[in-house]
């Protein structure tokens, strides 16, 4: 295991928390032990409240001073002038380890210099205390107790998500919780994932550092406002990516984005052209939408999905349109569409309807030899060496559809089903796609499944879970 | 009501169709028949088939010979050679419509010359035929009969879509019909959608020409692969942009593309320069990705939502890094996000909490107080007269969320909830959402919501329906 000191940071085997109590949405601090406790977190809670004797079923202290053993970690949700009197507390207990949640050290503006930020910097200095924060969200850590699936998450949303090797460290809380919103549709499988804010004490280098040797780390994904150590970032991010893909959304850039970083988090952000400059060589994988991250992010963190060797791109489709699309885009992108060699063209060409198109993209327009789609074509493109990965559009799932038309009172009467389609429904999965990305791990040729239905239905699941 | 050909054209009171049988998933004849039944067609069918007596319930006819009337439209799903008979025996008939949707024509590579497409224009010139196609997927058209939302779709997909007056004209069949892959999520209110295929006879700007007037239509989407009658397409796209927004995605531009454009259908698509040069001047939105597409024709097909009257954006947000992204991708793509001036901040600044940004975006932190994020700020924002629309981030749901934690055995002993927020649950589209969107009408400042947590789910759809 890691020997990083991050690595047991994110694995407290005790928590004190500051700021929770027992009314649902008053406090940041009461969302964040909900959370704690949904998530199934199995270590001790003390629960520091000066007037509460119980919070969410806990039995809580006035002070830290009262708590009959040493905490792990101290999580801090409190308004900002009292906290250097509570990292003194901590100090005084002996605590090494705090996730400062709260705002207003220095990203207040408008007002007079604000000093808290020295002041609880001085004091975690003298103390030996490590912290992430201020102004930060907290972390997420689904390899807790590995041994048995323990998640430790104070992040508000993200029950019930799959877990996975895809780590995040992330200068805004919401960007480094985004994939809890809505894991059932985005199905990006987290391992640990940090809303590191303000890095007063411990920063994104940090946390680069760490992940670099994670065993339970593949994927990193990163949200940037601020690179505070840049050559140190640079030369870490390039010794990662040759092993482990580093994706990133940059936060700065345009007026109001740097007036906004400003606001959020007091640090002056940079222009676009010098983050492109900066991150040019090191491997990292740009993004601008959040949409965009989280894709390449549920696509990267599936264990089935092998990083690509090459930027040649093979794409299936049923339809011309989108086959066009995902062409121009790959190639705007910097990716390769090889047309396909006469001899590949040959072989498809004998399977294909006479109107398909088999120069690449491999249009088979519409044709329900399904086999075909999911199967054999993957399976030859794979075979002939000269493709990188491959991207199938219109893996539409029929479930949904076919159980309606038969009780669709003006269909379903006159209707034949065709009977192994019928039969094979529910086997689908097994039979078309299960032996494909057998053979996609087998060639390395990754595959990217397109369904336009959308990410949460049936047959997206299921190509997602072979 | 429009005196277009066109209109009628969209309007069959009754339709033969060449290609449907009883077994689902063998033809897609069978397919869009089984749609046009399904979507609520109140006009009579006659399928004609050479073999079968009936077709999904409906009496065959060998030929349109036998038919007892003169059918309205003429839907053809049959292998191409026998098209041009096909034809001959329409206009022997008196047909004058047809929707011909068979491939083969012109988009068949690498075989000899195919002089289809001028024996079946040469037919159709003798009897007077229009006809959309080949290579095409139908239309869709909710405003059939207005009076009892009337609906006739032969796309395979997009039942229960709500009606709008988004109208979509397309050279791929797949992009006239994406809206209606998931239309639950997508909530695309269209009104009109044709796959116009290879324009043998109707074109792209016939169909402009018919939206520009059609007071069905408030909001045009295009997917381009080549524009045939380019002066004419310009300048009707300048016209029509002053009152009527037109989004646009084009195909073509890669080396790859522009293959897949070739063997899709046979036309010989652009560089992207020249169609950016080209549409550079008319207005038109152009999107790159199918999702920009369809997000952008969900927005603008809301009829909450008018069109704002300038460029200005007023960002608010309850977190610092979706704030920066969005005003980074507003900047890039010409917008402004202009810094508020100082009196409004100050106004802004006595309701927000300290830690708050006040001045565009405005960011209102981990904040409860809902009445500010929904009402009072924007509703700030759009008397101050310094911005033309309003993106608000953060429009989370709870509906889900509250009723799962009282249910939680480890949180719903211990929690209290706020009476005020479980009494106003079920009612705060009506007391948060729908006074703030009359105000936006009576301002013209339209508002876009982004909840995080999807489209399709219970808070999302709330706020779509105000």
């Amino acid at each position: 295991m890691s020997a990083h000191f991050l690595h047991d940071f994110l694995r407290p085997k005790s928590i004190a928390i500051y700021g929770a109590n027992n009314s649902y949405g008053t406090t940041m601090g009461t969302m964040q032990l909900i959370r704690i406790i949904s998530s199934g977190y199995k270590g001790k809670i003390f629960p520091i409240h000066l007037k509460l004797d119980n919070v969410l079923g806990f039995k809580a202290y006035k002070s830290i001073a009262e708590v009959p053993e040493i905490p792990d970690l101290v999580i801090i949700v409190l308004p900002p002038k009292v906290v250097p009197q509570v990292f003194k507390e901590c100090g005084e207990k002996g605590i090494k380890k705090i996730v400062l949640i709260s705002g207003g050290f220095r990203e207040v503006i408008g007002d007079r210099a604000n000093t808290l930020t020295e002041e609880i910097t001085k004091i975690a200095n003298r103390y030996g205390i490590r912290f992430t924060g201020p102004n930060c969200f907290g972390f997420y850590n689904s390899w807790l107790y590995p041994e048995d699936n323990g998640i430790f998450n104070m992040m508000v949303w993200g029950d019930g998500l799959k877990r996975g090797k895809f780590s995040v460290a992330s200068q805004s809380g919401t960007m480094s919780s985004h994939w809890g919103m809505d894991p059932e549709s985005l199905d990006v499988r987290v391992g640990k994932s940090i809303s590191i804010g303000n890095e007063a004490n411990i920063d994104l280098v940090n946390f680069l550092e760490y992940f670099k040797d994670d065993e339970e780390t593949d994927v990193i994904g990163l949200y940037i406002e601020e690179i505070k150590r840049g050559q140190k970032f640079i030369q870490l991010a390039k010794e990662i990516t040759r092993t482990k893909p580093i994706i990133a959304m940059y936060g700065g850039g345009s007026g109001a984005g740097n007036r906004a970083i400003k606001s959020h988090t007091g640090s002056m952000a940079g222009n676009l052209k010098v983050f492109d400059a900066m991150i040019k060589g090191t491997g990292i994988i740009k993004t601008d939408y959040i949409e965009e991250f989280l894709d390449i992010a549920s696509i990267l963190s599936n264990p089935n999905f092998s990083y690509p060797k090459g930027k040649r791109i093979g794409i299936i489709t049923n339809s011309g349109g989108p086959g066009a699309l995902i062409a121009n885009n790959a190639e705007r992108k910097g990716l390769i569409v090889p047309k396909l060699s006469e001899s590949l063209q040959l072989k498809l060409k004998k399977i294909l309807p006479p109107t398909a198109g088999w120069l690449n993209p491999v249009d088979v327009t519409f044709d329900m030899n399904i086999f075909n789609f999911y199967t054999s074509i993957p399976k030859m493109l794979m075979k002939s060496g000269e493709i990188d990965a491959i991207i199938i559009y219109g893996a539409i799932g029929f479930h949904e559809t076919m159980p309606a038309l038969k009780e669709n009172e003006k269909i379903g009467p006159y209707i034949e089903l065709r009977e192994d389609m019928a039969e094979r429904m529910d086997e689908m999965d097994k039979i078309f796609v299960a032996p494909i990305i057998k053979a996609s791990q087998k060639f390395s040729v990754p595959i990217i499944y397109i369904n336009p239905q959308n990410y949460a239905c049936h047959w997206s699941k299921k190509i997602r879970e072979q």
